[in-house]
């Protein structure tokens, strides 16, 4: 879908995905901590696809089950019970993962 | 000020401020990494009081300066401009801590 | 779900679904205002899960349609036409709770 | 200040001030339990001038220290963390009023 | 479904509704701008329902392909990229309105 | 400030601020009707200084009273009375700049 947006041909919106990109590449903090940045501030913005897409990338950098539930207690402290059925479709998705 | 809250005697407040308290205890994430998802969620949800506790609370905990830029860079591409006034007194504080 | 993540074992986010349940039992208000004040919460914060949760449990504390309804246009009031989409579920819902 | 702005002849403007005080008036709630319903809220979207004006108006319509307790333990638990420095400017506003 | 709500009989809703209607009629500014705020409002806001609704009146309102894009523009930098599965949506939409 | 921000050598905070001020450069919508769009975000989001910068721009971009009037009632219609503390603060500005 991305592609669809790109080929749209509008340069603030290219570069910004260009951007969105850079933002978690390794630099004064690894990947695995920006993903983890991405993670809770898209679990306290309560955006589902935003939260499955970080879940996945931090899977992949190597966050573990107790790593991710540190991340998750954050997110739910500072958001508040209206994070909760965010976090649910978290734990689901990594039911899905892991098993 | 947090005295007057728990005066207050409400035991839902009371019991909240200690989970709050909780959550950047050292983990299976240590509490570095905790205040940096703190203060990158303060970031999103833009709330200036949060930036400048966590910001202090990383500075004690060892967040060096690139570090801090990468926390903000994250929180400025995943939040976008309306971040931007408080990225700007989040620098400010930065520079009264540091010089 | 709420059993997977308890089972998870993260002492901070148990403590806080304890809380979450504990904020609502009888105290200086009663359940039923106390229902209401999470609904309206849910409207404006425009969380579905937590209006159709929120919907439910004030049905169950005897909140009538006209009471659902002053409570909704408080919601609406304060958190503008962005409300409307889940005002719109809120009262499928009702629909299907009363006929 | 709102003198101004209805000066300004917007008629959609003015007529959504006359709706936002028609919010309020007794229906099947009383006016108390509706200015609570609006302090709520006005925590959980972090409003500070909502906040104030909201909790002039509960004291004025009879709601007492323990009910504002209530109040705000409901808008911390859904809210979350985020929501606790406008909180303390509640409690200092709750002070001045009664000492 | 707006029939529903609006036999509900809550005046105070029915005059919110009425007032959605006239904030998009033609004054000073055009229904086409207007309606490009309502869809930018939207965007930043993140409400699916709300940017379908407004992508639509756009459409009719004779908003091109380029001058969708440029609202986009403003919608991503503005609200970051927490607004990207929205935007992935709109342009879904745009596709199925223009082939 | 922006230059101590810039000073601090974060490339992908840099790009940004430069795609900042890139999405309100003419392109298929020109610049006063992008900046009406910042503006109507910024009011919806509830952003002080984002508000206060967008009028001033849209002033130079010559918005008239009554334009900026229809974009204030947009904005108030779809962010709810949530948004009337910082509609207040715009209308100061205003009078300030215009007298």
């Amino acid at each position: 879908m991305n592609e669809t947006i790109l080929a749209g041909g509008n340069l603030t919106i290219s570069r910004f995905f260009a951007l969105d990109h850079r933002a978690y590449e390794p630099g004064a903090l690894g990947t695995k901590t920006k993903e983890m940045l991405g993670l809770v501030s898209s679990l306290v913005l309560r955006c589902d696809d935003c939260i499955t897409y970080h879940v996945i990338r931090c899977a992949e950098e190597g966050v573990t089950d107790e790593e991710f539930h540190d991340v998750f207690a954050v997110g739910l402290v500072v958001g508040g019970s209206i994070v909760i059925p965010h976090l649910r479709r978290a734990y689901e998705l990594l039911e899905e993962l892991y098993g």
